[in-house]
């Protein structure tokens, strides 16, 4: 997967005109004096203007965190340059990007169609800063809504037996599709650990979350026989451990005892998909940062 | 514990002017054709005129349940006499009081203060149809708020040792009082088995929900560390199984990562306390019906 | 315009098997003693179970609010006609049908895409009950994304010179398609009131809100200087004075001083489709009423 | 009205042991490239170190706001200097104060108790950063639960003939208690322009709001009467336009058709007190900014 850090996949040529360039770093580090200022020196050494600017020190992880857009008319070489040297000094886990730049993303699907209907009509109408570059489906069902949009659909079929050939075969999308981010728009298949582990990070999930929550394979039959008043659903980002992986956005739907299972899916659809689209929105704003198992997000 | 179905302990005099009195009828039953036709045929002989009806069947139990406000002249007695014909007919469970009627509630407390001081203040200044006749502490922190409000209160302090002597004290309160709803408001104690059977369906509990949920003994800690966006609050009927009975209400609130363990705490007490008190003002109106281990809420 | 009151446009053949039809009954009238008894004595004679009720009195108008779904045998023009002599005794208002029965229904658009996209999604993936027979556009943009879906596009230009005409075409679509439901799903031309008053309780309108409320040509702009704290959407029926008819759904969505204009656009839309959407569902489904100014909607 | 930003009323003392005190600095200024960078400089010479940060550049305005906590075991004398030097180069707007000092509040209110009762509970159990220093009321209703919480109540009486009077009663009691910040908790008297002006940025209000809005009398009937679906409430900062300054905060409360008007007003409660209690916990905590006519609120 590429590494927006160091090595941008699709470097956007710096404008050499007379407008700046607006660009976003994010950063995180140990927590001590001097980091906002060192930073905010170097960018305007750089005669970088910076039009918005947030920072969080959480005591308890003694992490700090940082996301700053800026615009300037230096060089992307030049500013990775300078950004590098304050990086060394303090430690910094660091990205550079430049504002709005579409991040290339890769949807992978089973049958549901509601979350991938969402992202495609907010890539194509709300200029959410992605771009969807493929649609991986393990069942051919949502192939045409994918041909609508024009995005090519591949039909990775999964059994037990073909698991880890699927999971090349997904490699070698990612691969060479140059793919920044994976979307898991309700895939009812389990990644690897491996494979989880590799584009740790990289990777959004989205499942229902409930008070209580419940664990077996029919949580919502499970909720309606409890008589909960609330669905919900939760976006994270994968880890080995799925389903657990660090939360960057949660909501919930009110339900009442007339609804029956069916009308509790139709609900949580609906949560689930707008739940999703907030994780993506923000990660590919680059304003999730990793705190640990928790996130920072700096919307 | 005052029983309202068969007998209830403040029977307010029908008024004999010529007003009519408004009742409230809450029944259950095994569903089949004819109930609704009925209870209104029943209702429009003692010359009832319905003001407010609703009804559910649920597919999954079998069950049928109605709730209907109805003015009419007839005294108590006739009243009852007729219901309970019909109730013999269709094996109904049933309870009848007057719309409005303060339930004689007996709040019981630790050291927060949020939700007593909630559900004092609803009850002189919202009108919400409870009369608190007590307040039972097993600390005596809250005494002093009690009698702001010229509520008694009890301290019952419970240890390992004295916690059977305690729950004899809270039966003879319960008795003494003619309670008819306990609330549990942030009471840290656990009751025992045999209190809650013997007050199945009279007493209401609040506690803390998450998304996912925490078992442990810090759920707020827990809730911090694992970087959770809203922090929630169930409100329910209790049984044996404490945090486990039927469910009335639940919320949530939201936070993010810039909160601290303690700022989680304030916003759960906000959403508790609005929980516990939307629960019990159901419950006061006759709204909460008891569908096995769910609840039917006409809201 | 088809009235579904007293000759639906597309009867369903009642089954003559051994399951029975469900069907939905709504009515309002007068509100006085033994409706509910004569209602449910009615169905109980056609061997209807009342599978899900609800009713309403509302003192301030003293109008009587009733929706049943019953299941029964018997043909619907016994069942009309049986319904027909209860309506005569209560000066009622009612409507029948079938439980589920898809709804006729238009959409008419401009250029925004969101809140079609969402209706077409819901009709095909949540079994919506309608039936979008056809979109009309004022300007040819979404004549793809209907077609997609397949469903006919409809390009009914407007200026004030053809307004008239295209009104004209607008009737001769609503007569030979028998629609039954007309959606403006973020339709910018205004209908005349003519055509308000002839397609009256039939025709669903979605729009932005504010608190406070912005009444010119900019209003995301308004609200945007303004700097609220919250946007909305409202959903009503249409009547002459646009903007202004029964109110059947309005819900927010929250936003902050960092959010530019375009945000706050993006966000209504969001509120926009899932308001809409709400209001269509709950009218298809035979759920909302009129109160006069008001809705009673049995959701 | 005490101005926090040169001369704080009670200083509190600059810690001198080896613990540094945390303050919090916010600014506005006109937006230009090396305002962060002055500022973190200057902190950083003063050997702080930031624990919280928060920038927004408002393009439309043209200002620039910032909010940092930081620690530093600086002087109040000396960190003010320091910060007066880097103000006067960028034309800032400054305050500083160390956190969780409690803002000097008075409380103003008519007879409605729920705004009172929630934020005399909040100063004490949840350690909202203020010191409510005295309670006003036109009527004496609230003058015992006042009392109850150790709040001296003082009756000021309004009429049109005494209004000018009862104002400078007012000013007499913010000028002798040092009062920082008046809540209008639900008082039903209009301050004079002249008044209005003096205490800007430093009077808070709450009102009820609806979608559309209602500028009459009896704005719950009204909404009733429309049958809205959602009823809210805005919190803001009083100029001489009543009802109109830079809103804080805004939130709503779901209704149904059938809340009679009186349920309108007891969920407008509820919405309208922690509404105010949201703007006015962040009011203290310096989180809230002025931009012209909108606020910057860095919760």
């Amino acid at each position: 997967m590429a590494d927006v850090t160091t090595e941008p996949t699709q470097p956007p040529a710096p404008t050499t005109d007379h407008r700046p360039t607006e660009w976003v770093l994010t950063l995180s580090c140990p927590d001590r004096p001097g980091i906002v200022h060192a930073v905010s020196g170097m960018l305007a050494q750089h005669d970088g203007n910076i039009t918005e600017s947030q920072q969080f020190g959480n005591p308890g992880s003694g992490l700090f965190f940082m996301r700053v857009q800026v615009e300037t008319h230096a060089a992307r070489e030049e500013l990775a340059a300078a950004i590098g040297e304050v990086a060394d000094r303090f430690e910094m886990t660091w990205t550079l990007d430049v504002v709005g730049r579409p991040v290339r993303t890769l949807i992978m699907v089973s049958k549901a169609a509601h979350c991938l209907v969402d992202l495609l009509y907010r890539e194509r109408n709300q200029k959410m800063p992605v771009e969807i570059v493929g649609v991986v489906g393990n069942h051919p069902d949502l192939a045409e809504l994918a041909e609508f949009y024009g995005k090519p659909f591949h039909h990775v079929p999964v059994t037990a037996a073909t698991k880890s050939q699927a999971e090349d075969r997904l490699r070698e999308l990612v691969d060479r599709l140059d793919v920044e981010l994976v979307v898991l728009a309700r895939y009812m298949q389990i990644l690897s650990d491996d494979l989880c582990r590799d584009l740790a990070g990289h990777v959004i999930n989205i499942h229902h979350s409930f008070l209580p929550s419940f664990k077996g394979a029919r949580p919502y039959a499970q909720a309606h026989e409890r008589g909960v008043k609330l669905i919900g659903a939760t976006s994270h980002y994968v880890t080995g451990d799925l389903d657990e992986g660090p939360i960057i956005e949660q909501d919930v739907e009110r339900v009442d005892h007339s609804r029956a299972v069916s009308d509790l899916v139709a609900l949580g659809e609906d949560v689930e998909r707008r739940t999703l689209a907030r994780a993506v929105r923000w990660h590919a704003e680059h304003r999730v940062l990793l705190d640990g198992h928790r996130t920072v997000v700096f919307h």
